[in-house]
């Protein structure tokens, strides 16, 4: 049991409450609640001065990618993957991965991030690892098959592997999921029998969707179709669940074909910026009632898993692309990177509420940029730089008044470095 | 006399060395300096674990609208200035904006700029503010006659007695400059006044130009050139320099002006997004080798002070924006907010070099975004945060690890919000 005292919600600010956990849920909110009967093992957190927000949720990561961070910037997409991004993947081992996601980890908890959705390989490593921050995830092996019937095979058998293994490992905070990786890279074939894989084990699917105009075009020739047409057309869509990254190059036929099923779109200004992809039109995604989130990608190309870059750059971004200083205000922006991954990814988390889950995040307000202590969502959204205080995920405390509980913070900084020399030292 | 010893340079962060500072300048830089014969009351730092970065220069602030935080958000630029800000500027006291200032002056030491370039009123008011913080800057009384003879006279000779008051101040950190607003809030007599004041007092001009695409109409319509030609046309860059905030819409001609005259950016990308204004050409000024500086604008309109965030910002949109992520690297970026600032403020600093100012900023290496712990530069452009450790300002200490030396971190914020309810309670 967790008791947060005298604490402030961040849609009513002007007035303390107290927040009672138990297990892994929020079980009441009100005045006063320390005079009920406590439990004697209730763990007090002092909340005065604070402000108690939901953890945030980023829909689209490849945590183990921290240990690219900086190694390849201000270079063109295909230079970046073939003489960067794929050299230092080729040498990759379990333990690298291991290593690279405790950090990444580490940095999403600093950052008031409780839940991510990740893509990437050897998935037994991001388990252990993740399993071992405490945080919460919804986790793929990312499959491609460069259209090889092989590759395919091994992909798909992997994909299962690791859901069966996720599912038994029966840990509430972690889900499994499917990622193959785009249409221009996994096959026709794949991608079906991923549909029915999603469907047999009622799992979301996980993609990179039209991120690039070279890719958009790659899909129309190989298919005649755009991406979203395509998968479409081959009743990809058709019962399953669907969080597609980026979506940057999208035709109004497409996002109707969004908007008529059941997909939510992972927006990830930041990495669309840096690799000079282009801006999504998450304006009119939202005005169709599209459910928009907010993703950081990889470290390789943002070079950061602070999600708060991201909620302030989608507020902005489409304000000056636009011309117009009222499209996706704090709230639209702040309830896509809470409220909207949890929804995505099937959570019930992402507002702070009564029988919710306690994914609770809290922010000291004696920071200059949050000061005057008002208008404490706008602060979020456009002055506050993630430096969090206090992280609860399902009822456990993982960061406390900025120290870390779990995990060994020391121990993960100087194996993550000795796990970068590996990648760049031959 | 400071010594920081085993400090890593951002330029060459491999390996550590010491700096020595006396009096207000950098005099040495290299190994083992603790073996030199050091003065008794020489303070040690230790720089171990930690990158030693120049100061950041923020070329473009309004440092009172620290109040305005949040106030005003989401909604179209008449409607912000008219219902919100010129309400709450209407009730300014002298009082509420030094702790304003000193509000905005905490924001700035605790995320690493030393040096600010503002334009406000209540001159006096901000020049004691900023003495206290122990900061550098360049400071200007904002005039705008709206094409009134009696305004103009009185917003000239303002303008006139903050220039010598500074100048009697005889403080090396504190410089004068001219701050007419813009040339659509004032009259070609108070441009050409201004104009010959710089000369006269041999001060830097700040200004307003280009921000929106209506008050470029506005020039057009009342002259019938666009505002450089305008400028030009009446002299004003004859025999002056300018520091130009915005520059968002600028026709080729332009460009040519700003190339052709002494005449710098000040580049304010998240002010421009935020309020719909529009995205400056910084790849096309920077091909015309154009002196471009970053600025965070004030507070109403960011909202906040924190330069590292323009860096990271400069360096992504025009990526984005021109499908080409090889413009405005990470070098481009870092040199805008240091370098380049310092020297269209014309301040010995913006490096870390024997024989210039003692403005550095030491960094804490050992945080997650920044690991693993090289490629330093991307880094502080890409991943930091702005959270720095300690800030030196003319050889005077301002932030020790995290902890302010000269101003009363609690008072100012409590004040802060005591003035902020002034300006809000009607």
């Amino acid at each position: 049991m967790i008791l947060i005292e005298n604490v402030r919600l961040i849609d009513n600010y002007k007035s303390e409450v107290d927040i009672l956990i138990e297990k892994d849920r929020i079980i009441k909110i009100g005045k006063n609640l320390k005079d009920n009967n406590l439990k004697k093992d209730c763990t007090i957190i002092d909340g005065k001065n604070k402000i108690a927000t939901p953890g945030l949720v980023n829909t689209h990561t490849h945590i183990p990618m921290t240990l690219f961070r900086g190694v390849a910037d201000d270079i063109p997409l295909m230079e970046w993957l073939n003489n960067h991004i794929w050299k230092m993947e080729a040498k990759l081992t379990g333990e690298i991965v291991y290593w690279g996601t405790l950090l990444g980890c580490i940095e999403m908890i600093k950052s008031g991030t409780t839940t991510f959705n990740d893509m990437y390989f050897f998935i037994d490593d991001i388990i252990k690892a993740t399993e071992e921050s405490g945080l919460r995830a919804t986790l793929s092996y990312g499959m491609i098959d460069l259209f090889d019937e092989e590759k395919r095979e091994k992909e798909l058998k992997e994909s299962e592997r690791v859901i069966k293994k996720i599912i038994s490992l029966n840990n509430p905070k972690i889900k499994p999921s499917l990622g193959p990786h785009a249409p221009y890279t996994c096959s026709k074939e794949l991608l079906t029998e991923t549909k029915e894989m999603a469907k047999k084990y009622n799992v979301p699917i996980h993609i990179h969707m039209n991120e690039t105009i070279d890719e958009v075009k790659k899909v129309k020739e190989m298919t005649d179709k755009l991406p979203f047409e395509y998968l479409h057309s081959i009743g990809f869509f058709d019962g399953t669940k669907c969080i597609c990254a980026h979506c940057v190059h999208l035709s109004d036929e497409e996002i109707n074909i969004i908007k008529n099923n059941n997909i939510g779109v992972s927006h990830n200004p930041i990495s669309n910026l840096k690799l000079g992809s282009g801006i999504a039109p998450i304006p009119k995604l939202l005005k169709n009632n599209i459910v928009v989130s907010l993703g950081t990608d990889g470290c390789g190309s943002n070079n950061n898993l602070n999600l708060y870059e991201e909620i302030k750059l989608s507020s902005i971004l489409h304000k000056g692309v636009s011309l117009n200083p009222t499209v996706v205000d704090s709230n639209t922006s702040f309830k896509m990177a809470t409220e909207n991954g949890a929804k995505l990814l099937g959570f019930k988390s992402g507002v702070i509420k009564e029988g919710y889950l306690a994914d609770i995040v809290l922010i000291d307000l004696k920071k200059p940029y949050l000061i005057p202590n008002e208008n404490i969502k706008s602060h979020l959204v456009y002055s506050f730089n993630g430096s969090v205080d206090t992280v609860i995920v399902g009822g456990e405390i993982l960061l406390n008044e900025g120290n870390l509980t779990k995990l060994d913070e020391d121990k993960v900084y100087r194996m993550a470095e000795k796990c970068y020399r590996k990648l760049v030292d031959w």
